[in-house]
């Protein structure tokens, strides 16, 4: 073609001749009515064939130009832009549409992997990126991988309370439902609610739970059993490896906590009762068990691992990660445990029709807010980061459709990226080399103190100045990196060992110019991040966390409702466990405040 | 049409003959390679012709389906989904492309809309949510304008400090470029940056800046002056109404700080020189001034209004929302004046091919925080969420292309919603109802409290217990609605009512639980809100500040770098006004140590 006849249009160069001009528009008339155009003279005849010939052409050619545009629109506009304000979804609103709704058709073969940071805000974001900017001499606009998958933010509030708790955060994220302070995938009136991973058993789906803290904990149990209250754990336990009302959901266990799952007055249980829930886990429902270094190096990240299996790594917690990377990998880390779960259900659904559903919690970064400890809290968030690249590769590198949906139940600690000591003028800056100095949490140092304590005979312990140069110098410089440490910090050390966590905390956070203003939660809404792609269009921009949920299960296009009715009618003979009265004064963070009292200040204080 | 027909397919009733199909399969053949069909018999021609007139219909037919698939296409997806991971865009990166490349093609006419909600971060989101639904008794679901256009969140560390201060933070919007804090429209080592309020006017844009505080402040003055510090006021306001390198930029100034204009020696003066600004401005440049109320009402909400028009209706700051609604309108509001401005530029640019470029600033939701004060903070943001919902109403209701983008520079006060008290437990939730009940601000008390005590003697002054009875009777309780003030509260005010605004603030603060850790700003990234659209989707996710300044100059298709090379060149003979040394010490927040320890502690901690 010449490159004249490339910029002219059709038909250009043919005489214009006013009776086939008008012919044609006669044709055209008719043929866009319906109606027969009346036969002309032979001349008209063959005018007729050349004018319909056009006519054809010209609308083929239309045809093919509209067709290629409209494909290239599809392929360049993959997702229908939100609308600019996105309105909560009420369950069984028609409006609400799209993935929400449980829908006819088949959907393809999908995984789901959603991660939890438990007790990240907005702030640790800044706190974590300007200190890896630091630390690695990186570009001041130098971001995390979260920071590139940024998606939206949650809002919080639980039914009884401004500020959340994580039981009532994870029964908005495993049920789609506003639950009270302390209720594990329970409704206010004692309502079991059915979560995203039973429905998604039942739908034939595989299920794992990896976390940093006892399995047991808040999170992880709203996905998989249904108590009254946070505090039940040797009952969670139980319905965690099949003995709740619906039978076994999960297939894939790996995090700390085994005290629970040991019977009492066995070494290294914390039950109340003597039930031996790993003999009853292996010997009723077929699970696997592991529970040290060496049985998790057995699973080779994954790759020899049978189904269910349950590993207990820690009595309780996996140690912080700024400790447990100098513990010689006695424990697994989240990216590890997290790998051996992608990979092991990967394996366990490749000939399935359905894939798996997986969640992972950060569970300590809440822990380090609660003890207010930004040195602990920094790392915690690096490796959570780390496990969330490393679900990305594996959706990328992965045949089957899948998404990786992250965020946050609450913020803890009321975090803030400056501090104003006081009786000082307000400094616009923060220090991340304090954070950087230290190479062991406060927890930790606490830990250390009080095996130090265990050794002395009762006239050491009281000499307090032996007791305050051992601390300086084995704690304070060795461990946090303080080398100015005030004779007043040291003393309040020696004479409060038992508050130590909380002081060694403050030590480093004043230093490095990072305040806080709880010990507990706060309202903050919180991000939300994730693979992204159309289906994901749904929680973009600010929304609910029961929003969240609900995207989960419609997502995976399960019915958690279904589950719920199975759940009303099973558990309808049970007692209720605690008063409902105690279980709506949620302002104690979902803890009776009896329990509070009696832990707070001791090295429970960061199992919140 | 019958139902039947209505699903069939044209010609499904007429006879298969392979002849015709084959013939028709040439012609087809024929038509997409451009070559002749060699002619037939004469039944052929009759058939030709029926085939011909089928093709040619059934064409017709595909182009109208597919024209209005595409047409319905285009109005069901407005906005191209953006890429998952939103890399953070270099100068000069070739990869950037779209906006942020100045194209050789005219955009059509466009106004934008910028809004900065100076200081305010994420928790002042929920800490407003939540009071809005207490106070209007609302679900608790409900959610604020800017909610339902979140868009994203943007990273605000400055080039000296991982704390930014308010210049840095508008330098960052105005130039597109990273500086030090108190850098006003100038990057580090003194060099100047044209901005893109200065840009947009010399593309014929009109021009408009609308704030609550000083209209010299560091937020507008970045956008319409260059100097070293945001502290030389006085040659800001001389530069802002036309005297500086580039002559007059700004078309509108609707604000508070009036004393900037003024000469030293007359009423109402706070400048050193005796220059007469408003005077230069009227004579010189042209404007007209207003400076009361009644000035405001005469340019009745912009439709009558002679530009530029320079308003000033506040000495220094229009009061907080909180207490300006309770002054009888002596203070126009934000949305008043947001409302004029709009209508104004509207007028102003209707027969123009450029729109207008209007920055409309919460200035004083900063303000609350430096004092801590959360009870005129809310009213802040509900005033500032109101006018966000005037500009989203105006541009629907505009025939003009245009977007609203809205940010903060950096969080103020380190605010957190929760607080736990000294030697309690943390407890889970935060009381709006302490909020509610106050109706005057910290700032507003401590100035009665001033005025009260001008009017007493010595000996009054010296009587403590009446004094304590007055501030609890008349200020604790009637406008800060504390009924419960202990007596070492009343005795610390009465003994130190130079701190009066802190204190007073304080004890809101403890009441709802709400928690702040400094009087300074803080580094948490802060929202972007955004009316939406294709545009915009270069800042959605999370992005640095100088990426919202690149696009508010992409997105008019202006050149800043242009204006920057001619204030390189006029500003090359100026004197530098301060040693590089002092700017770059950025801790203070931008302002000099000295100056800062000579106003803290007094009223003035809010000028911040």
């Amino acid at each position: 073609m010449s490159p004249r006849s490339e910029r002219t249009p059709l038909l250009a160069d043919r005489p214009r001749n006013s009776e086939d001009s008008t012919r044609r528009a006669e044709e055209e008339d008719a043929a866009l009515h319906g109606t027969a155009v009346a036969p002309s003279s032979r001349r008209t005849t063959g005018l007729r064939e050349i004018v319909l010939f056009a006519w054809a052409l010209i609308a083929t050619a239309a045809v093919i130009v509209l067709a290629v545009v409209l494909q290239h629109h599809n392929s360049t506009t993959p997702t229908p832009s939100p609308p600019p304000s996105p309105v909560p979804i009420v369950p069984g609103d028609p409006a609400a549409g799209g993935p929400y709704t449980t829908s006819s058709a088949k959907k393809p073969k999908r995984n789901l992997i959603f991660m939890v940071s438990d007790g990240m805000g907005p702030a640790s974001l800044s706190l974590t990126r300007s200190f890896r900017q630091f630390t690695s001499s990186l570009p001041i606009d130098d971001v995390l991988t979260l920071d590139r998958h940024f998606w939206g933010t949650s809002r919080t509030r639980s039914t009884n309370s401004l500020v959340t708790d994580s039981a009532a955060g994870a029964t908005a994220f495993s049920c789609g439902r506003k639950s009270y302070n302390g209720a594990i995938g329970m409704l206010p009136g004692h309502k079991p609610c059915g979560t995203v991973l039973e429905a998604a058993k039942r739908a034939g789906f595989m299920t794992g739970l990896v976390v940093t803290t006892d399995v047991t904990d808040a999170t992880p149990a709203c996905f998989a059993s249904h108590v009254d209250y946070r505090m039940q754990m040797d009952e969670i336990a139980l319905q965690e490896v099949g003995e709740g009302p619906l039978g076994r959901s999960v297939d894939l266990i790996l995090g700390g906590g085994r005290c629970h799952f040991l019977p009492n007055g066995t070494e290294g249980s914390c039950r109340v009762d003597d039930v031996d829930v790993v003999g009853i886990a292996q010997e009723k429902h077929g699970w696997g068990y592991k529970s040290d270094r060496a049985g998790f190096d057995e699973l080779r990240l994954g790759k020899n691992i049978t189904l269910p299996m349950l590993g207990l790594f820690a009595a309780t917690d996996v140690p912080f990660e700024i400790d447990r990377r100098n513990m010689a990998d006695v424990y697994p880390s989240l990216s590890e445990m997290a790998t051996t779960a992608l990979t092991a259900l990967e394996e366990a659904t490749k000939d399935s029709d359905e894939g798996f559903f997986l969640m992972i919690e950060g569970s300590r970064i809440d822990h380090a807010g609660h003890i207010n400890d930004p040195a602990a809290q920094v790392r915690e968030v690096l490796e959570y980061d780390k496990t969330f690249k490393i679900v990305l590769d594996f959706l990328e590198k992965s045949d089957t459709e899948g998404i990786l949906v992250a965020t946050s139940d609450h913020e803890t600690g009321g975090l803030a990226t400056a501090w104003q000591a006081p009786n000082e003028l307000p400094v616009y800056n923060w220090h991340p080399a304090v954070l950087a100095k230290a190479n062991a949490s406060a927890e930790y140092c606490s830990l250390l103190l009080r095996q130090h304590l265990a050794t002395l005979d009762s006239a050491s312990r009281e000499d307090s100045a032996s007791l305050m140069d051992w601390i300086n110098k084995n704690l304070v410089i060795a461990r946090l990196g303080i080398t100015d440490a005030q004779e007043y910090e040291l003393s309040t050390l020696a004479e409060n060992p038992e508050s130590a966590v909380i002081i060694f905390s403050r030590m480093v956070s004043m230093r490095a110019r990072v305040g806080w203003s709880t010990h507990g939660h706060s309202a903050v809404d919180v991000n939300i991040y994730s693979s992204g792609g159309a289906a994901a269009e749904k929680i973009r921009g600010n929304v609910e966390n029961t929003d969240i949920g609900k995207f989960l299960s419609a997502y995976l296009d399960v019915d958690v409702d279904e589950i719920t009715k199975e759940l009303e009618d099973k558990l309808e003979s049970l007692p209720v466990t605690e008063s409902e009265a105690e279980v709506q004064g949620g302002e104690t963070g979902g803890h009776p405040e009896a329990w509070v009292k009696a832990h707070w200040g001791s090295d429970w204080v960061w199992e919140f």
